[in-house]
């Protein structure tokens, strides 16, 4: 960096659709992260991380057209195609084929990464943003499909996140829906899948323009199309009129109240429910598809907080095996923006507690000394750098929000002490050095420490 | 997806250079990242997080000449030039600048994130990696360079490795003693500080002709500078030395001692010394810059596992206000490899817990309630998905190394209990549902859950 040359600023910028999370929200956001992990973990799920790139080839023609458009693409140094991951579920998928030997069926594994699309920047939608997956690969089964939702349930549980339901539904249910409509190719039905799955964001005339004009389906069709999913029919009628269809359809509707079933045996109950509208807009599922919706009129229009589904074809893109899974994914960003709006952030979970002030230069030795020894406590501290006046300090300490003070003055150090300040009512103490830890603790009021 | 046309199998391989994390390496790997984390806000760092790809103008340059050929780079969908980030060090210089507004200084922060460099991949060498990075950004003192030296060491403190030393040296004594070698332009002595950062890697002639080549320096001085680097002298001498030269050679080494000094009041006593070879790679330091080296012999290969120092003018670049900085990065891969090496890896730190079979499938809802039961009480929980018989489920429980299993029979359900198995020893009881998660919470070991 040639320093002693003049040089003109750079700009300094993110790049256009993407952001920073600054400490404020990156805290809360930090706490929520290990509260999901944590939840996932609870479930018998396993941490996996893989690359953020892949072989284009592994990723493109998996997510539709619209999805390959968004994939970043470029050449490595080696010339090879790649692309940063779309989702987290495709490279799973590549995973299992990959290291198929060491791994032992069911295998479940959650993740917690950022992937990336190259959508039009929106208020609250970035080209880079967080995924919270779980899966489980191996089985198909309604007892490994309501694992899954049970899981998402509980995280939005811990996080506190009341009122959450989930839009329950099947692939072949809505494939049944289209054959009987007479719309049996399938690119025709993937296409008209992909419209159907709008119908909860555009109005009903778009969807059926669509259809119309994607899925090339006639008027008349497409009209009773759109009737059908718009029907005002309480899901319990529409599964039993359903179930007469018998087939994979009938097969459907029981997978569906079973996954019920079970999901309500954890206590959920009232919280799952059947929708003929969820449709999914990736073309990887086979089976049961759901989104969560948030029923709070504060959180209304955040849009679906978890989503996914069964997808049993997938894995043998890569392998003969035939390797069904099912899984969750939780959007971070979405839950993020729900919780700050219920209020329900933790603000202070990585929030400094112990402010220490050093009254003069020649006590910098000390005062690093009496941080060190806080921090060995357990406590998260504060060591002030920027100098100046004792009450500059303690001002310093109050605009960060820190509620405790530790004071490094000549005369108490001499006789061992430390003072001890609550910044809130300036109530302060002398501690002896070897009692610092618990005084602290305690006017922190933290439990004490091992 | 055509699931109904027969397709070719898509080749499951990992990007080369790159790697999938298992469960097995994640799980270790990720109960480390909590640590330093931890470690870190002990030390009053917030984290921050900035996005994968910036602006190309924002990383390119900073480098120097072989980074700037490791990064990758593209077009983005609008024609923008961009890159994935070398480091986390010219994002954080970028974030300081662009949201000068929000930020108090002095601001720590610190980030645990990959980063991509197009290197040759060799054993242990990827092209996506992880750092964790802990910065003080504002102050210019000897207090804050310890504060990030302390933190740093007390990370591996906190990761159980011991005997870790830190190299310290200091920007102003290398260009010092490049002037006084009659290498006086700002170009050939980064040029000079390039080659020498190699010299416990190469041999010191590949070194010597490297400054030659690369810094245009006559054969005469080159010798003499190697002569220098490679003095078998005692830092203290050096020092001693050094400081007669006054200047800011002579304020360097009154730093250096100094930090040296506050490092060793947080009770890190020799585990800090000065080492005149030390030069770092990277254009953008100022002042301090340091390596750190494991002492014990079966990781002595391993090399610098945490290294960093002073860029006072990074930030510059990017903004007219002068707004010196310093910091740490520690390598999480390394560091692993060498836990693993001593034996210092927590391998059931998220280890499935208990596991819950069920005897019938008539039994699947009562086998979710009851781990539903067990999780809320804290514990991770992994319910048998595979089916078969009681006998079958237990040995997969077994396989997957679970100490505990929970077993759900008819004739114990009817009675409002359930079986706990310990699968060492194959002893087991039946309890009252009310009392599992107190027992099985017993049975692990754990503490009593709040």
């Amino acid at each position: 960096m040639a320093t002693d040359q003049p040089q003109k600023l750079l700009k300094a910028q993110t790049l256009k659709g993407f952001r920073d999370y600054m400490p404020e929200l990156m805290a809360p956001r930090q706490a929520m992260i290990r509260l999901i992990e944590a939840t996932f973990e609870r479930h018998g799920f396993q941490p996996l991380q893989t690359p953020a790139l892949e072989y284009l080839e592994t990723l493109a023609g998996k997510y539709g057209e619209e999805g390959d458009k968004l994939l970043y693409r470029f050449q490595d140094h080696g010339e090879r195609h790649v692309a940063l991951r779309y989702d987290l579920t495709v490279p799973l998928a590549r995973v299992v084929a990959e290291h198929r030997n060491e791994i032992q069926l069911p295998f479940r594994r959650y993740q917690v990464a950022p992937v990336w699309r190259a959508d039009k920047p929106q208020r609250g939608r970035f080209r880079e943003f967080f995924q919270c997956d779980a899966d489980i690969v191996g089985v198909n089964s309604a007892m490994a499909d309501a694992e899954t939702l049970i899981t998402g349930l509980s995280v939005l549980q811990a996080l506190g996140i009341e009122g959450a339901v989930l839009h329950l539904n099947h692939r072949d249910i809505l494939f049944g829906t289209l054959e009987r409509a007479g719309v049996s190719e399938k690119a025709q039905q993937i296409a008209c899948i992909r419209a159907i799955d709008k119908l909860d964001k555009v109005p009903a005339e778009v969807v059926q323009a669509e259809i119309e004009r994607e899925a090339g389906v006639d008027a008349a069709t497409a009209t009773k199309l759109i009737g059908h999913f718009t029907r005002d029919l309480d899901g319990q009628e529409l599964l039993s009129e359903l179930k007469l269809l018998g087939g994979v359809v009938g097969a459907a509707v029981d997978r569906v109240v079973e996954v019920r079933k079970l999901v309500e045996a954890a206590g959920f109950v009232g919280r799952i429910k059947y929708d003929p509208t969820i449709a999914r807009g990736l073309d990887y599922y086979t089976g049961i598809i759901y989104e969560t919706r948030l029923t709070d009129p504060r959180v209304k229009g955040i849009g679906a907080v978890m989503s996914g589904g069964r997808y049993d074809g997938l894995i043998g893109l890569f392998t003969k095996e035939a390797i069904p899974a099912v899984g969750i994914s939780l959007g971070l960003d979405r839950l993020l923006a729900a919780m700050q709006e219920l209020d329900l952030v933790q603000k202070d979970a990585h929030a400094v507690q112990v402010y220490v002030t050093v009254a003069s230069e020649a006590l910098q030795a000390n005062a690093i000394e009496l941080a060190h020894l806080l921090r060995l406590g357990g406590m998260r501290v504060e060591l002030d750098l920027a100098g100046g006046k004792l009450g500059k300090q303690l001002e310093r300490a109050n605009k960060r929000g820190v509620s405790l003070a530790a004071i490094v003055m000549q005369e108490d150090v001499d006789i061992g002490k430390v003072r001890i300040r609550q910044l809130a009512t300036g109530k302060q103490q002398r501690v002896a050095l070897q009692r610092i830890v618990k005084v602290a603790r305690s006017a922190l009021r933290l439990q004490s420490h091992a």
